[in-house]
């Protein structure tokens, strides 16, 4: 059979990363290409028990339909979290995803038609220029410097045809930028300006461990920002649970978006989260988890000092679990990625985050799973490889 | 904020079944609207103990991110199961999905450009719709006698013009109708014929309690047909746990459109359901389903028989949960709804469930959850009401 193909799905490729991912799976490969979060952050034993206690007083409900935007205990509790970092929130604003991808999914449906423009961080997430690829848009990169995006740098018009701009301000998915309060700060008031809505996705914010943490930008305006949120990063991903949080303008195109997807998020996955964050859970939690990758971040970075010739730049990151290096320009990740695979090292090339005009020096390493031995080792062999097939100088 | 919302969103309306459960809510309303499957079904004692085993056994695994497709194990399991059906399924092309909803969502994004042909049943499941809706198709509504769809009354162009037909063949929701074999065998010849594939949504499929079964189109070639399954009628539909099946021209970007909209399916969720289908438990458990279902289904109809009108048409169904009601044509279910919410009783006019042209002398009863005492006072409720508020003879 040779059936017609939507235009948009031959748009669409197997992510590079997922690809990669499948090499990577071989236990000899030292892998810095996943973006995963460690099992050793995962409570286990909490999670058996919320679980267990959701099927023996919850179970009907549990194990029934549910309403499309969420389990309302789930969702009050969201709203009263973050209505903690000053403006109260309605909890009729959560909507329940499964898992924040979904919100992604649901946005670019509700903001986009084929050819609208969506400006996005250059680089930016690949799982976002995935989904919102469905809708057929036109991306616009916007410029970006050490403070995250800097809008002056497009032209009136770029602004004004925008229909939203997505980002991630905190330890950003791939370079691990967190993004300055003055600069969160100058987009909101641009973007209001220029009437786009704000697509704050934040799943790594719970992972500061160095620096100041800084207000989202949704904190400054609920209604000039959709906020996503998720507990795969700081309960465990497996159960595929986030959040959206949406101005009165949107949420209602964005419930009927959720019900054609998938009709409701799990309810029981829903419950067993709403019974884990009971009695302030998470305030023990996170600390263990920030513990968890501040060392391992310090190792990767210890490691990195070592073994990488010093012509390699990075920043060190103050959450999340990315580390983005910057060649000369002129080299190219991708072939020093065949390299790094006979030699059983991984990474992702920087080009596959890029939406146009993929800066080809940069890759990302993600620090979150290797053991120190294997992050010194992986190292070693990564700087070996660069002396060998980079060259140090720029060459454009 | 008043920002630009994409066209397909501006097209999405609330679902009026959605609006109307949400009065159904209050006890004292004797539902037949809902579509939902009886708690009674649910194995709650082993679905807990499936959840517990898989936290004991595989907790790191069953928490952390997996891969798009889906749990192996559990893709292997539906491929052995629908292969006891005749021509033996590839479990590479099972792909998991969160609630078989999402199947009619990643088909719609993979099948239809705007303005394309799709073509679906008269009447159908208004889900189907509404997933479909935002790919923005034109909808071509298939005429339909009691074996099913008849696509000879279609021009030749309509059906070369198609993307797909979508259609239910078991207990369709919202008639009921059980498609014949001989039917399906037609829709097969047609659809390949004109080169467009068959969605067969099967999500009644296992409560079939009177009459023969009767093969699914898939089986007889499932190069031409996506097979849509669930295990929310059969274990519970909490868990959002459904699948399809699709050909080896789709199935590639099915499984990238899956990885857009949500990356997968919960983990935990698919290891709990493979858990729970272990040692033969449905080979059990269905026939304790399908016993419910026909005593409910055997109440409703005596309670019909008893209490409507000899002028008010329906078929006794040999499965699945609904019955559709046929009023003598000029009368219109909607204006009798509201009468009888106001005597505590609900069900679904019909006119929701047609792409174009609505039957609104139509009207879908669901009698999977009401005690038999409720059942026969909704039907005598609703009897008087018809009796008060429609006419017997047809008025066109």
């Amino acid at each position: 059979m040779t059936w017609t193909i939507s235009e948009r799905a031959q748009k669409l490729t197997s992510s590079a990363i997922r690809d990669l991912l499948k090499v990577t799976e071989r236990p000899e490969v030292i892998s810095f290409a996943g973006g995963i979060p460690t099992p050793r952050s995962f409570p286990v034993d909490h999670m058996r028990a919320a679980c267990d206690r959701v099927l023996s007083q919850d179970a009907h409900a549990a194990l029934q339909y549910g309403p499309t935007e969420g389990y309302t205990p789930l969702r009050v509790w969201i709203a009263d979290a973050l209505s903690k970092h000053g403006t109260r929130i309605d909890p009729e604003r959560v909507l329940i995803t499964t898992g924040s991808q979904q919100g992604l999914d649901l946005l670019g449906k509700v903001l986009l038609d084929k050819g609208s423009s969506a400006l996005v961080e250059t680089p930016t997430y690949l799982g976002a220029l995935q989904a919102l690829k469905l809708s057929e848009p036109h991306f616009q990169p916007v410029p970006c410097d050490e403070e995250g995006p800097v809008l002056e740098g497009l032209a009136p018009l770029q602004l004004t045809a925008a229909r939203m701009l997505y980002c991630i301000p905190n330890f950003q998915n791939p370079t691990g930028r967190r993004m300055t309060f003055a600069r969160r700060c100058a987009l909101l008031a641009l973007a209001k300006a220029a009437n786009f809505p704000i697509i704050e996705d934040d799943p790594y914010g719970a992972l500061s461990y160095a620096g100041d943490e800084v207000p989202s930008i949704f904190s400054q305006d609920p209604e000039a920002v959709v906020y996503l949120g998720s507990f795969s990063k700081v309960l465990a991903p497996g159960l595929r649970v986030g959040y959206l949080v949406a101005p009165k303008a949107l949420f209602p195109k964005l419930v009927q978006a959720k019900q054609a997807a998938d009709l409701h998020t799990p309810s029981l996955n829903q419950r067993v989260i709403f019974e884990a964050v009971q009695g302030g859970f998470l305030d023990q939690h996170i600390p263990r988890i920030r513990a968890l990758y501040a060392e391992q971040c310090r190792v990767m970075v210890d490691a990195l000092q070592r073994e990488l010739p010093e012509w390699v730049q990075y920043d060190t990151p103050e959450g999340g679990m990315f580390i983005w290096l910057r060649l000369p320009a002129g080299n190219d990740a991708t072939p020093l990625l065949a390299h790094a695979l006979q030699a059983n090292v991984a990474f992702v090339p920087g080009a596959t985050f890029f939406a146009e005009q993929p800066q080809t020096n940069t890759l990302r390493l993600s620090f979150s799973t290797p053991t120190p031995e294997r992050m010194y080792e992986g190292a070693r062999r990564l700087g070996g490889l660069i002396r060998q097939h980079c060259h140090p100088d720029e060459r454009v």
